[in-house]
């Protein structure tokens, strides 16, 4: 897919995903530049690498920016638990370099939001939209951030605020369903790596559009084929979509 | 599939249930003795009924219970939302005559409960049990009954107290899954009549028993094959396993 | 939804979506114009109506569109099993009156087309389409009409020909699966009105496009918002992906 | 969940079952006693086995069998293509050794089959019974060897022959579907490692029993655990659900 073996930098290369993306990178037909961890020395791997991809924590976040900034190096973000500051932070950093961050580098996701945000701008109020998805049995939040993807991509085309419109947590006397809302319902256990199903429910007809990773090795997949995308953009702040061309 | 028709007296019969069990008498070659609503002679309906089928409220109950026990004609109960006190008239009353009492008067989810006891059985904890149900928009309250019914199935198989083996409405901070617990999750929209599927989730492999209800006729249905089966079964309390043979 | 009721003229009124169509006419808001069967005058009943509705068949075609271009109604047409020679009479027809034709009315299928289309652009030749579609136990053709025309909207997102890239009847030694190739499986039995899912399976990941019609009043009803849409639009052919705007 | 480790000796270890059951071998605390493939020493392996797991080839299975029940040394046997002449050699090594054979090792599976039973069993022909598969793009037989023992379970329950009341490969005009068939389907594509679904579609209801492999690996823990239970017993001819205690 691409003329030329990349040199891939991963900051945070020792945690479950860096290891992911280190063999993805490798399959890829891509090189592995280097990998560092808390205290690693992000500046000297800035130099060495055509991209740098950070699956580490928010508190690296400026570092690493900094660092790829300085050294002219795109870098594809990963991280989750982001706040509005660190939000800020990559706005000033993409001024510079190209960045992209994400909440899920799957591609399949990636469509499949689109797909989302497709039919809930088509199908009106009508329609009631439900989101539920299966994680391993391991995982500690409801619902998954992906599924909160899914949600800001219904929200996003029906013109409203996610917070306001989310029935979450269903249990006991709960009432008739909102009308407009989207609702979220979590499943758990096992070692699923991740199911994720929108239902759209109308009068006698229902459509459901779903998503199923059979491991995680898909995200560190995605994870670098961002990596060969940003290298050559301009300087600016992108997202998955645009990787697949949506 | 019977040699002759019954006559069967509906108790409820203005309700939606009510009407449908009528068209469902009728379809299966039976005949209607005739319906009562609150304030309705139910001495005078159970005199002229071969079986009863009550689908009307608790506190209708013993009356209903009196009337059939005096006439000796055998009662269906789908009454829900039946407290103690009205299990013990029910207990009561079925020393005189056949009495079956259900949440449930579907075949498939009769059927559907014993698969789920047989798995839960025969699989252990690290098989963790997820149960979850979809239904219309109009439904005030979860998890649906069947779906509970559906989880007594796997807590009486596994030597468990649902209640304190329950997790409901996940949201949040919910912390890793307990090992040996039932989840329990509630999707609302549409005109759904009623989606079960009882998941086994395990390590790199899960199993799932599913029910779908494409209208409501099928818990009519299910009502008039418990009164044909019912009629003619000596004094004593059934349930709808029995009437399938299981 | 309209802001006034109009005048439906019902052609193959005695059938089962002929009658299924009356009543979504009347639960629409709308008028039965009248109705006709074979040997009933068309031409009188395009009189009194302001759109008419077409599930009879093909060989009623020319005189109903003949009739139809005479007094300037326009006309939706469900009829299936048309061939080259009826696309030419509609062709025809549409340069006098607005027609629209399709081989299925639901808004839910419509919009499930599009979104097939949508996804097979976007994901390469290593993501394998799947199509399986369950009916009742009476339907007497595989795959269904519906299963064939997401097939289609698969098959021109990737500029193929589907006759030629199909996968039909999987049984025995049938070799590994053709790059390209869209598959399709078709399962029998009970009521099911109609299910069809399109499934992208891809390395490690899975997306699948479903619908599920509950009943077939969906069918009567997306034919009368057809018609509803029809009315006031300027001579030519039409297509359902145009009533929903996509 | 066993006392001691077991010494277990593969045949046919260099091929894709027989690495992952060494390394399934070493997870759950036995021993790998050695492995074997074509030109091997069965006896010498027999001789340090307390057990011995075959997944080589037919070809093979005479000598595997005759060494170990030279050795007296039980045997699992997941080899498939097996004709007649091999069951009969099974069915005499069985007289001096415990031997256990199946077409599926996967704990899920073989519940799933009795649960399979159980419903056909109970249902009666007015529940069309319907089996689909979905395995990855490079397998080369349709239906899976798992579909027809499915479809054995179900023939078996309903008292007919599989062979004969077979609907496989549908596709074009089929007809109705028939009274009391067994319907199959396979979809292909991916890299799924084997999704399998049993569907009863009643009249108005149906009830869904599926399973669904994440890999491969679960083959090769079922087979370790049919080792593990398989030392120990008194000669003769075992299967999978006796593993369980169905």
């Amino acid at each position: 897919m691409t003329s030329s073996a990349t040199r891939i930098g991963i900051i945070g290369s020792a945690g479950r995903m860096g290891q992911a993306i280190a063999a993805a990178v490798v399959q890829a037909g891509h090189m592995v530049a280097g990998g560092i961890d808390k205290d690693g020395d992000v500046t000297a791997l800035a130099a060495q690498s055509e991209v740098l991809v950070d699956f580490s924590s928010p508190a690296a976040l400026e570092g690493n920016l900094d660092a790829a900034a300085a050294a002219g190096v795109p870098v594809v973000i990963g991280t989750t638990g982001l706040e509005e500051r660190h939000h800020f932070l990559i706005d000033h950093a993409a001024e510079t370099i190209p960045v992209l961050q994400t909440g899920n580098t799957s591609l399949g996701v990636t469509l499949l939001a689109h797909l989302v945000q497709e039919a809930a701008a088509r199908l009106g109020e009508d329609w009631d939209i439900e989101i539920v998805e299966t994680h391993h049995r391991m995982k500690v939040d409801a619902p998954s951030g992906t599924a909160l993807l899914l949600g800001e991509a219904a929200a996003k085309a029906r013109g409203v605020d996610l917070a306001e419109a989310s029935e979450r947590g269903r249990d006991g006397m709960t009432g008739r369903r909102g009308t407009g809302t989207i609702g979220f319902a979590a499943l758990r256990g096992g070692t699923v790596a991740g199911d994720h199903s929108v239902l759209f429910l109308g009068a006698n007809e229902r459509l459901t559009l779903s998503h199923l990773a059979e491991d995680r090795t898909i995200f560190a997949k995605g994870a670098v084929r961002a990596c060969e995308w940003l290298v050559g953009q301009t300087p600016g702040r992108y997202t998955m979509p645009e990787v697949l061309g949506l």
